[in-house]
């Protein structure tokens, strides 16, 4: 079917966009600067309508934010994005409709709470990007009856993999390590639920398929603690020596233990990651290694 | 000061922009049209940007929202609403900002409880109105402190006067019944919290020039049964004869009781409603028979 897509050049968008074109789908993105298969559209700035008028697209699977590292959780550009975001919705159900993925985050959930349910879990956001994201939820779960909408939300824990940008944790890693830099780390004691790109990609893609509705869980359901990511990143790149444990303080209000209830995600949708820890970490260092320049 | 106002021909509009002026206040309504003291600007359409950077306001009242009677509670325009609401925040705070006062409603509430009341009462709107409304306030707390923003949320109950658009429950009583029409009412004995919109506007008036922040309710303090107040209005046009009480059918959903907890709007804010219901209603019916044709 022929699917838009938002930010399709990002971290997670790019992955998103080759399992698209690899399950036979038509993929049109949606971005600011033209690329091959890419109509301009400025989210910010621009109404989407007249876009989506002439696409008339089966789908639309939303993934542009602002995803500034350390910045996003409390930038008032939050705002804008949710702001777009309900635009684009609308227009995209005004001019046909039907399948609707968008991209959620753990971060709406209520972190008081070890295990991480889309139903048991209430949604007690303690950032403003949670808080955004969890009122594009609310609003889209009210509208998508009346709009003819099949909605589903992709509630993202913690994927990483080559594409990162700078600043977060296995970018952060791989880019000190590779050029001989320590690397300043918390103590890693906190439990998260990792995932590689390439399985988020693929669980979004399923997600697309299938006709669950609400929000659906995308992480690994395998937690271990930072320190073990860590220290396997840096025991497979061979300088353990120059991560420095400890040397970064947590960030405050930090959970110690996060995991993803995965009813939704393996009983329901049927999926299962193709990588674990290690071999997951393996790929993405082969592939950060040898990654083509970031495209803009 | 300078005050921007958005709705200032609407209903509760009109009576906020009269008291502002006659509380000292240079008033720059914001709109569509063109109209004396007013900047053409469509919030659905236009970047508000420009505008707001060029009158440097001291204070945004910003009461602009869809409210076509019975339609607004579910109508997907509810969406592009809450996203002009973010954009028009976002671009006062980054021209000037300070104080900023935005329209709630009693619909952002757990209508399962009696007492609303805003710390104690969980929001739990039923509606994608009032979804969109708690939605706006929960953005707005997030980034208020981020953004140097001093806001406050008049969170409306049920104001009546002169200038009601057709379809609410006083234009429909004083229209149906100065033209000798029946007029079909449920059996009004759900409870309600009424306020001459007057009172409303001299309360959102009062907050702005408080330093109050977050949802403050605006309402009466004297809760009837709906079926007193009906009473009371065809009383006083002397046709009782013409209501037809338990013609319509209550909405469903609807609560049996609720009032709104006045420790902020009496106690901290220390305002006292002009009206009681019977002079209210008295006010209205006299205004709405000598009311001037509606500014569009």
């Amino acid at each position: 079917m022929r699917v838009c897509l938002t930010g399709g050049t990002g971290f997670l968008g790019r992955e998103v966009a080759s399992a698209l074109l690899a399950a036979g789908h038509e993929v049109v993105h949606l971005a600011r600067s033209s690329a091959p298969q890419t109509v301009v559209l400025d989210l910010l700035c621009d109404d989407p309508a007249p876009v989506l008028r002439d696409l008339r697209p089966d789908a639309l699977v939303h993934l542009a934010w602002y995803a500034v590292p350390g910045r996003f959780w409390q930038a008032p550009e939050n705002l804008e994005w949710l702001a777009a975001s309900l635009r684009l919705v609308r227009a995209f159900a005004a001019h046909g409709g039907g399948r609707l993925i968008t991209a959620g985050t753990c971060a709406e959930y209520d972190w008081s709470h070890r295990l991480l349910d889309e139903q048991l879990t209430p949604m007690r956001p303690s950032t403003l990007y949670g808080e955004a994201k969890a009122s594009l939820c609310r609003m889209i779960a009210h509208v998508a009856g009346t709009l003819d909408l099949c909605w589903a939300s992709g509630c993202i824990f913690f994927p990483y993999g080559p594409h990162e940008q700078p600043g977060r944790l296995f970018s952060s890693l791989f880019d000190g390590l590779i050029a001989d830099r320590p690397v300043d780390v918390t103590d890693g004691l906190q439990v998260r639920d990792f995932l590689h790109v390439e399985d988020a990609a693929a669980a979004f893609v399923a997600l697309l398929a299938s006709d669950l509705q609400g929000r659906v869980n995308i992480a690994g359901g395998s937690p271990v603690a930072v320190r073990s990511f860590v220290a396997e990143v840096a025991g497979q790149l061979g300088r353990l020596d120059l991560v420095n444990f400890g040397a970064r303080p947590a960030q405050p209000g930090e959970p110690t233990y996060m995991a993803a209830g995965l009813r939704r995600l393996r009983g329901e949708l049927g999926f299962v990651p193709r990588f674990g820890l290690s071999d997951g970490i393996a790929d993405a260092i082969v592939r950060r290694r040898h990654r083509p320049p970031l495209q803009r």
